[in-house]
C-alpha cells in the first residue's frame, strides 16, 4: 500500500466510451486517470468503530458512488452545468479493522498528501464519523504549517466531548483540535444547535473557549442564509482557510432516519440545501466534509443516502457559481 | 368486455341503507348506478410496467379506494360539506398483461367514451405511471377535435425523454405529446422542478418547444399560490381545455416514500394540498390526473396513499368552490 | 395495591451516585423518593384497548422513560438549566386486564390523589389513548370542586363522538365532559384541526356547543404562537385552571407514524415544540397530558417517541422561564 | 341490526358473472344469497382489545378474505377439486367499540343461532384474539345443551390463566370454559406447548383439570400426525362434538411474525398444515376457529395471513376427503 | 450495440492484482478479459415487466454479482475448492425501456450465441422473470436443431398460463414452449408444486401434454433427492440436453419474502441447496437459470439475495464434482 | 470503578416483594444482592466496535435482559422447575470508548476475577462480538493457570482469520488463543460450519493445528445430538475444563436476521435449543457464552432476541438436569 493510504475503491462504474457525461457516475473520474489539476478531489474515510454510539458510517463513501446514478449533472434551479468543473475521487483511506488510532493516523496522513499535492484544489471528505474531522483538519494543518484555519460547523451537537476520557470518538473532534492547538475555539462557529442533545458541561467548556454557537431557532429568525454569510465574512476575515464540516445529525430525523444521532427539531433537507450552495460559493471556503451518515438505517428509498448526495451537489454548484 | 374497457373494480365497499354519507366510502358510487351526470368522474389506469424504474404505481386505483374510509366529507378549513358533488366512479381501464402498446391504447379509447359521453363532467384518472397521461390526453384530443389542450404539470421531472429511444415510457408523455402535435410545448406549464434530476439534454429540448418551467425554489420565492394563478390564468387565455397532472413524485421523499421516483427537496404536503385546492377552484381546468404513487412501498401506515387521498379531496373542494 | 392505584414502573433507571444529573434519566425522581414538594409530577395511564382503531399506546408510558436517556437537562435555544426544576414520577396507574370502566375510573382516582395532595404542583399524565383525558380532567373536577377547568386542546380532531354509541372510547372524551356538565363547550379550544378528518355531525357538535376551533390552515395565517397567547389569555379570563391535552396525532404522520391516527398536512415538529414552549410558560396552565403515541409503530429510530419526550421538554422549560 | 349480531363485512369481491371458480374469493359466497345449506359457515368474530399484549387480531377477518384471492380452489397435493363443497360467509359479529362483555356476548349469540340453525354444517370462526373461543363454545353449548362437547386446542399455552383476575382476556378462555362447567379439563387436549411460556402455577391448574398436554417435542418424536389421530379418536370416544381451536401463535415466530405472542420453537407451517389436513378428515370435528392473527404486524408480503388462509384450506380440504 | 446484445454491466469489481481469488467477487472475470474456454458463462436477462404481479426482479443480476463478496470459493460441506472452475461472466442482455416483445428477442438471440460459440459450456442465466425462461430455451433450440430439449423444473406453479390470453408474461413459459413445439410435454418434469396455487384448468393442461407433476409433499416422502435423480435420468434417457429452471418462488415465503410469489410451504433454503449439488452433479444438465427473485422486497440482510447466491454456487460445486 | 471493571447495567427490573419468581426477570438476582454462592453467574461484555462488520452487538446484554420479562421459570417439555437454580447477574463489563485493546483487557480481568471468587460457579458471558470469547478464555486461563482448556465452538465460521493482519477483531478470537499457547488446536471442535463462508487459506490454518470441524452437513446425517455428546465426550477426557462458545451467526439467517453474519443454510432455531440443552447437561462444560446478535437488526417482534434468550434457557434447563 502507497504511504498515503489511499486506495481504489471496491467496485467501480463502467463508464461508456462516447456518451456525454449527463449523470454524476460518468462524470467524475478516477484520480489516477486524469492529468489536468482536478477543481475538486473527493476522498472517503470509511470509519465508524470510534463512534459512540453503534454507526455504520464506515459504509457511506461505497453507497455515496452507488448513489450518483440517480442525479444528473445540471442544476435546474441556477441553470448551471457542473459538467466544467473536473471532480478526482482520490478513493478510500485503507482503513486498518481494529486499530483505531493508527485509521485516524492514515486519514490525517491522506489529508496531508492531497493538500500539499493539490494545494489550490478543493477538498471533499466523505466519512465515516465525525472522528474523521479531526484527522483531516490536522493533516491540513501539517500542510499548510503557517496558516490559521477556521472551521464553520453544521451541526446539532458541539463534538466538544472530552477525549481524555472517550478517546478520539466521534464526539470530540472540536475539542481534540482546540486542546491540541490546532484550531481556536475562538476561529470555530457551530449553526445548527438545538434543543436537548448538549450537555450543560459540554456548553461550558465552548463558552470558555468562545465557540460561537448560533441555534437553529435564531438562525431561522435572523435567516439562515445571512448567518451562513456573516459567519463566512467573519471567519475569512480572520483565518486563512476555512474547513467546512457538515454532521448529517443536523438534520431533523424525519429526513434523516439514516444518521444516529439525528433528532427532532433539526433542518430541513432544503434548509441544508440552500446552505451548501451558499457556502459553495465562498472563496474561503477550501475544504468540506459530509459525516455520519450510516445508509445501513435507511429504508428501501435511500432517502438519507440520496439527500446526502444532493448536499455534496449543492455544495459542487456553489464551487462552479463561484469560479464565474 | 365492452368496447371503452372500463370494468368494475375487483371489490367493493358495502353502503349502508340509511345512512348519510359522511365518510368518502359510502359517498362515491359507481358510475352505473346514478342517473344524473356526475359532476365528477373518477377512472383508474392500473398499469405500470411502461415505468423506467420498478414500479408498482397499478395497486394504487384499488388502494386509493380503500383508503377512502378514512376520510370524511367534509373540508373543515373551509368549512365545505362536499356531499352535493356528486363523484362517480367509472372503475378501471382493462389492462392486457404483457401488451403496452395495446394498454395504452385502452386507455386512450377510455378517456374519449368518457369525455364524449360526459362532456362537461370533470374528469379524474388515476395512475399508474406517468405514461398514462399522454393516453388520456390524446384521448381527450380525439373527443375534442377542434380544441386546443394546455396542460399544467406538478412534477419534478419534464418528462420529456425520447419515446424514439424509450418507447412510451413513464419518462415521455410530454414529449409524446408534442411530438405527436397533440399539445404545443408553448401551452405546458411545469412547476416543481428542482435539482438535480432532468439531464441537460431534456432541458434543451423543454426550451426548444417552449415548455414554461418554474423550479420549486422561484415558485416559493414569488409565492406558489401565486404561480400557479399566472399559470391557470395564462393557459386558460390561450386554449380551449386545461389538463392538469400530477406526478407524485413532485412530493419530497420524506412525505412521499411510496413514489419510486420521489426525491429531497421536492414539496411538502401541505404545498401540494394548497396547490391542488387552487387548481381545482380554476373553471378552465376539467380534467386531472394523479400518477406513479406506489402503495407497495409505503410503510404500513400507507402514508403515501393518504396524501393521494387527500390531495384528490383538495381538487374536489376546489371544484365545489368553484361551483358556488 | 394502594387506593390511588399508582405503583412502580416495572423497570428503573440506576442512578450514578455522584454525577450531575445532566441527562434527563438521572434528573427525574421517583416520587417516593422526595420530600420536598415537586414542580411537576408525572403519571402514565397506560391503557389503549379504549382506542377505536388498534393502538399500542399504552406501552407509550414506559417507553418515553427509556428515551430520556437521550436528552440533556439544559435548553440550549434559551440557554436554560433545567436541574433545578424538581419533576417527581409517581409511576403508572395500575389497568386491568379487560375491565375498561374499571380502569379508567383509577385514572380518575390517582388524578383526583394527586391533585389533592400536590396541589400547587403541575401534573403531566402521560397516556394512553385518549380517553384518559376525560378521566384525568373529571379527577380534576373532583379535587376542585368548586373550579372552573378550561382546556387547549391540540388535536387534528374534535373528539367529541358519541359514547352513548361507543362507550368511553378514545374519539369521545371532550363530549364525556360537555355532556357531563364538566367542561363547558365554550371553554374549550381546538387547535390544530384540519383537512378531512372530522364528520360533518361532530362539527355540528362542536358549534352546538361553542367549542372554539381554529384549524391548522387559519393559524399559520395568523401566527401559531399569537393563536396560542390569544387563546391561554382567553381562557385565564373565564376559568380557574387550564388542563392541555396534546393529542400526538396533532402531528404530520410523517414526523408521527407512531400515532395510529397522525394524517398528512398536520403539525410539524417545530411547531408543536414551539406551541409546548409557549404553553409551558402560561401561568394558568397547571395540567397537561400527552396521548395517543403508540410505540410499537416507530421504525427503529423511535422518532415519535423522541419526538414525544422533547416536546415534553418544552413544556418543562416554559415551566422554568415562567417561575424565573 | 338483527338480534344474531352478525353483519356484512364492509367491503366485498366482485363475482364475474360467468367464471367457474378457480380463485377462493370467486367460490365462497355469502350466506344471505344462497339457498341451499352450505356445508361450512365462516364468520368473522373481530375483536382484539380483549388481548393482555396489544393485537391487531380484530384486523384478521377482513385480510382473510382479502388474501382469498391469491389461492386457487384445487388442492394440488392431494388432487381435491374443492369447488363442489359449498361454503357460506355469515359476515362479521358486530363489535361494541368499547365494551368487550357485550362483545363477547353477542359472539356468543352468533354462534347460538349458527348452530341452531344450521345444525349440521361446520362452523368456522375467524377471531379475533383467543377470548372469542370461550364465547364459541359457550354459544355451542346453548345450542346443543345435552352434548358433551370436547376441545383439541393447537396452541404454545395453556390459556388458563384466572378470569377473576384478568376478566375474560384472550389467557383465560379454556379456564372460562372449566370453571364454568361448559367443558371439562379431561376433554380438553393441547398440543403445540413447547419452552418457557407457561407459568408453573397455570400447569398446576391443568394437571389438577386433567387437561391433557402433548408437547411439540413429545408430538415431534412420536409424530404429529398420529398424535392428532389417537387424540381425535380418544375424544371422539368421550364427546359428542369436538371443537378445534387454532391459537396461530403455536406457529414458529419466523413463519408467523404476525402473531404477538408466536415464539421461537413453535410449529412449522407444513407441521400445521399437516396438522389441519388431518383434523379435517374427522368426522367427529364440526367446529373449528383460527385466533391471534394481528395482519398489521406482517411485513409487506402478507406471510402470515397467507398461512392463516392456507391452513384453513387445508381444513377445508379435509372436510371435502372426509365427505368422499 | 453488438448483435448479440450482451453488453457489460454497469459497474464491476476492482480485482486486487496479487491475491489468489478467494472471494467469488474476484474469481468470477469478465468473459471479454479470458483467453481459454470457459466451463460456465454466466449472463443476466434484467427484465420484470413481463411479470403478472409486480416484480423487481429486473435488478436481481445486479445484486446477485454484489452479493458474490460474501462468498467464499471453497464448499466446506463437500471439501471443494472452486477456483480452477472457469466462469465468465458475459454481462446482461440489453433490455428495451418498453417493447417487452424486442427484449424476449434479444434474450433468444443472446442464448443462441452463446450456445454456438461455447457449445461445450454450461450456461447460466440470471432473470429476471419467468418469461425470460421460454425465451433462453427457444435459443437453445435454435442453436440445437436437432436437439431435443428436456426441462426439469424446480417450481411452485405449472407456468402453463395461457400466452394467447396473457401474452409472453411470467405465468406463461412452459406453455409457450409446448404449444411452440420446442419442448414436448413429456419432456418437462416439474418438482415443488404445492398447495393451491396453481388454478384447475391448469393442471389439466398440464395433464393433457404429460407433464410430469411431482409434488414437494411427494417428493419429502420420497426423498427429495431420490426424486431428482430419478428425473434426471428419465430426462437424459429420452433427450439431449437438460434445461434446468429453477424459480426461486419454489422456497418458503419465510426464507424467500423476496420473492413475489413464494408462498407458505414451499422448500425450505437447505431442500433447495441439495437438489443444485445434485442437479449440478449430472452430466447431461447443461443449461440453468435462476428466476422471480427481487431484491427490492428483501429487508436490510439480503437474505434472498444470499440464498440466491448459495443456491448457485451448490450447483457450480456440483459441476466441479462432475468433472473429478 | 473496581478494578475488575464489573458494574451494574443502567437499569434494573423492579422485584415485586411478595410473589414467586414465576418469571425470568424477577428469578434473576443481582449478584451483590446474593449471599449464597450462586449456580450460574451471568456478565456482559457489550462490546462490537471490534466486529469487522458493522454490529450493535454491543447493545445485546441490555436488550438480553428486558427480552426476559418473556419467558417464564419452567420447562415444559422437560418439566423442570428452573426456580432453585440461582443465577446472580454480576452486570456488565465496562468498556471504554474507543480504546479497544483496553475494553478486552477488562474482560479478560473480570472473566478472572469471577473464576478465582466462584471457581464452582457456571459462567455465562453474553457479548459482545465473538472478539470477546478470546478475552473470556484468556481470563479463565489466568485464573485456572495449571488446567488445560477445551473449547466446543458452534459456528458458521472457523473464526481463525491472522489478529497479525486485523488486530484482535471478531474473526480471529480462535487463532488468538491457539497463538497464544492458551488452547490447543485438537482441543477445539466446531460443530455448525458450512456453505461457502471460510475462505480456504482459513481451512488450510485449522487443519495445520488439527481443529475438528463438523460440518452442519454431517452433524444432520450423523445426529446432531449425537455429535455433540461425542465432542462434549471426547473434550472431557482429554482436557479439565470445557468452555462452550455459541457464535449466534450458526443459526440460519431466516431465523436470525439479527445477527450481521447469518447465513442460509445454517442451524434452525430447534437444533440450537437441543443442543444447548444436551451441553448443558455435561458435567465438565463450565463456561458459556453468547456472541454476535445485534438487536438494532431485529424487527419489531425482536424474534433473534427471544431466540438468544431461549438458548440460554435451554443451557440452565441443561444445568438443572445435570445437577439432579
Amino acid at each position: 500500500m502507497s504511504k498515503h493510504w489511499l486506495q481504489e475503491p471496491e467496485w467501480s462504474w463502467n463508464h461508456p466510451v462516447e456518451n456525454q457525461p449527463t449523470f454524476v457516475h460518468h462524470w467524475v473520474q478516477q484520480l489516477k486517470n486524469i492529468k489536468q489539476t482536478p477543481d475538486m478531489i473527493l476522498y472517503g474515510a470509511p470509519i465508524s468503530r470510534s463512534s459512540i454510539s453503534v454507526s455504520g458510517a464506515s459504509l457511506y463513501p461505497s453507497e455515496f458512488r452507488r448513489a450518483w446514478k440517480g442525479f444528473a449533472t445540471y442544476n435546474l434551479d441556477e441553470n448551471v452545468d457542473l459538467t466544467d468543473y473536473l471532480i478526482a475521487d482520490a478513493g478510500d483511506v485503507a482503513m486498518h479493522m481494529t486499530d483505531i488510532p493508527l485509521s485516524h493516523q492514515r486519514i490525517q496522513d491522506a489529508t496531508t498528501y492531497l493538500a500539499k499535492h493539490y494545494s489550490s484544489t478543493t477538498t471533499c471528505m466523505i466519512g465515516g464519523d465525525h472522528s474523521t474531522t479531526a484527522c483531516a483538519v490536522r493533516g491540513l494543518k501539517e500542510a499548510f504549517l503557517n496558516e490559521t484555519i477556521g472551521i464553520l460547523q453544521l451541526d446539532t451537537h458541539l463534538d466538544v466531548r472530552d477525549p481524555k476520557e472517550l478517546g478520539p470518538a466521534n464526539g470530540t473532534p472540536i475539542r481534540q483540535l482546540i486542546d491540541g492547538n490546532v484550531v481556536k475555539g475562538e476561529n470555530i462557529i457551530n449553526i445548527g444547535l438545538h434543543g436537548y442533545f448538549n450537555a450543560k458541561p459540554l456548553i461550558d467548556y465552548a463558552n470558555l473557549h468562545n465557540i460561537q454557537m448560533v441555534t437553529l431557532n435564531q438562525a431561522r429568525k435572523r435567516g439562515l442564509i445571512n448567518i451562513l454569510q456573516e459567519a463566512l465574512e467573519q471567519l475569512s476575515a480572520k483565518v486563512d482557510r476555512i474547513y467546512v464540516t457538515v454532521d448529517m445529525d443536523v438534520l431533523d430525523i424525519s429526513v434523516a432516519p439514516g444518521v444516529p444521532a439525528s433528532t427532532p427539531g433539526g433542518m430541513t433537507s432544503v434548509e441544508l440545501f440552500d446552505s451548501l450552495l451558499e457556502i459553495g460559493k465562498h472563496p474561503s471556503v477550501q475544504h468540506v466534509d459530509f459525516v455520519c451518515l450510516d445508509p445501513s438505517k435507511d429504508s428501501v428509498v435511500a432517502e438519507t443516502v440520496k439527500t446526502g448526495v444532493y448536499a455534496w451537489l449543492q455544495f459542487v454548484t456553489g464551487r462552479v457559481l463561484q469560479l464565474k
